[in-house]
């Protein structure tokens, strides 16, 4: 979660707190974040860098509290600074902490909390930009990445597009969105529903639809198919860490490109069809030559366009994809 | 709901409101109900037959509570009746209900209030009881009977079974089991889950799993397939109800036998394989020669078991998917 809004919050992140790498600088870390902001020991520590808010930068599954985060979170509301936390745990119904936030004048952002959401209604099938939806190979393989760098790259070629977060991290980047998975299973495609129909008083061109889950991971594959039914995708982009190869925590196989992409897309085509038009690999882990062999797999097993568009930038998958998803008639490029 | 209850809940229905029906019996509106109830105009009318119990009998999309209802459930709780609602709406989050159960000694049961739910785990994939999921062509086609009727056949036949329960009417039947539609999306497979690991214990040789939703429909498909892996079941048994052409209150089609069976079939096959060993169609509003029809036409579009358990009785179908599903060495027939 901290990696994600790094890199990609509007949002300045003055300092981070993390007792084993204090005294350095993220970049020394982590280079890929391009981040000159220094680590610290604490948050007493962080308080030197004038920050306005302190955010729980982590995302585990369950989504609980870790102990040891709540004498930091303490720290944090009695200096009177936001507190962001994207858990399930919500920090505002925790007696405490929403003492605490009335004592000092703190404000409790629970990104994960959702909007009261209604049934989904068809509406969504309305919306006139383009919806593209990201869907992985499992969860946490970069389908949130994916859609931010497509999203930069559209907006670099001249559309009118945007982001549209569906998950807690997304939302403190972005500054809106609803976390699918924390709403009501019954009411989980009305929400991705009100999202597009939000994102398109946003952007009139196109909307990238931030995927969740994948289709075949046990616990989280019914909020991937919520997105995939109440998003009302036009198109899919196919996302996967190829490092990866069983479903996170689960001893379940991660499927081939081409049964995902079948999956994918006769899911869809019963509701509203939506192609697979270009996948996004994650090679984080791998060297040049890896990561060129495994995009040229990729390409050669499905014919589809493929980059990692974060080693390689956005552009050239944006570009190739395009054509696929964009009705020019309602392009501004 | 109210039809459900009357036909399977081991609690006795002492009456009916109903005032368009008022001064009949159950069986004179609803022959296949075989209740000898009587339908009375209000819940004071009620009063006179001794219930316990007040039941909100409708189950309608979304959930609210409909305006008209509330003078009943105040009558009701001012007769210290317990007052058993399915809604989505939490009568016992209503602060007028919830001060009138205290004045008067009334209990709400708000059937859909979930338990505290873990993530998915994988412990289901270790019941050793047999599981047959219940999977539909759409919401509202018959999947709770299915379940119920050949949950009493297998007993019939001496088999250890238990039916297990998924949405509000199933468990103002049964007695136990959570409202899956009304988990948060993240907890509905753990949800599942929860609940076959409980049946367990209940049955050591069937489980009945009650399914909810069905895989296109875009408002219920998530709760479906928490189910499906959640659930873990070993098998699946299709329920189809023949007058339904277009998924409810969508323009959407329902598929063929064939495709259902293959979506169903190849979603499961990623997590874990269950079959549909068998088709349980619901003709209730065809003519016996209609029926037949539709039975042998199903029969022969999919080379399986197929039959009405409702007008032919469960027994028939039980017997011919029972050799696909249950391990004779768990069994005690």
């Amino acid at each position: 979660m901290s990696h994600g809004v790094i890199r990609y919050s509007s949002d300045t992140v003055v300092a981070v707190i993390d007792p084993d790498y204090a005294g350095k600088r993220v970049r020394d870390v982590l280079p890929y974040l391009e981040s000159d902001a220094p680590v610290v020991a604490s948050v007493d520590a962080g308080l030197a860098y004038h920050p306005t808010s302190l955010l729980v930068g982590i995302a585990p599954a369950g989504g609980a509290l870790p102990e040891e985060f709540r004498e930091a979170i303490r720290i944090g509301m009695r200096a009177g600074l936001e507190i962001v936390s994207g858990l399930h745990a919500m920090l505002g119904d925790d007696e405490e902490f929403a003492a605490l936030a009335r004592e000092h004048d703190s404000r409790i952002w629970d990104l994960r909390l959702p909007p009261a959401a209604p049934l989904f209604s068809g509406a969504a099938w309305d919306v006139t930009a383009r919806i593209v939806l990201t869907v992985g190979s499992d969860a946490a393989v970069g389908k949130m990445t994916a859609s931010l760098e497509l999203t930069r790259a559209a907006r670099d070629r001249g559309a009118d597009a945007a982001f549209v977060a569906t998950g807690q991290i997304g939302i403190a980047i972005a500054g809106w969105g609803t976390a699918i998975d924390r709403v009501v299973a019954d009411f989980a495609p009305g929400a991705a529903e009100h999202l597009v129909l939000e994102g398109q008083r946003r952007a009139r061109d196109l909307l990238f639809l931030e995927g969740q889950g994948g289709i075949n991971n046990p616990a989280f594959a019914p909020v991937t198919l919520a997105l995939m039914y109440g998003g009302a995708p036009d198109a899919l982009v196919l996302v996967h860490n190829v490092a990866r190869t069983v479903i996170e925590d689960y001893d379940v196989p991660i499927l081939s490109y081409r049964a995902l992409i079948r999956t994918y897309e006769s899911l869809c085509a019963t509701v509203k069809p939506a192609p697979v038009v270009g996948i996004a690999l994650n090679t984080r882990e791998c060297t040049d030559d890896e990561a060129r062999e495994h995009i040229e797999r990729a390409r050669a097993e499905t014919g589809l366009p493929c980059d990692d568009v974060v080693r390689n930038g956005p552009h050239a998958l944006y570009d190739a994809i395009a054509p696929a998803i964009v009705k020019t008639s309602v392009l501004h490029a």
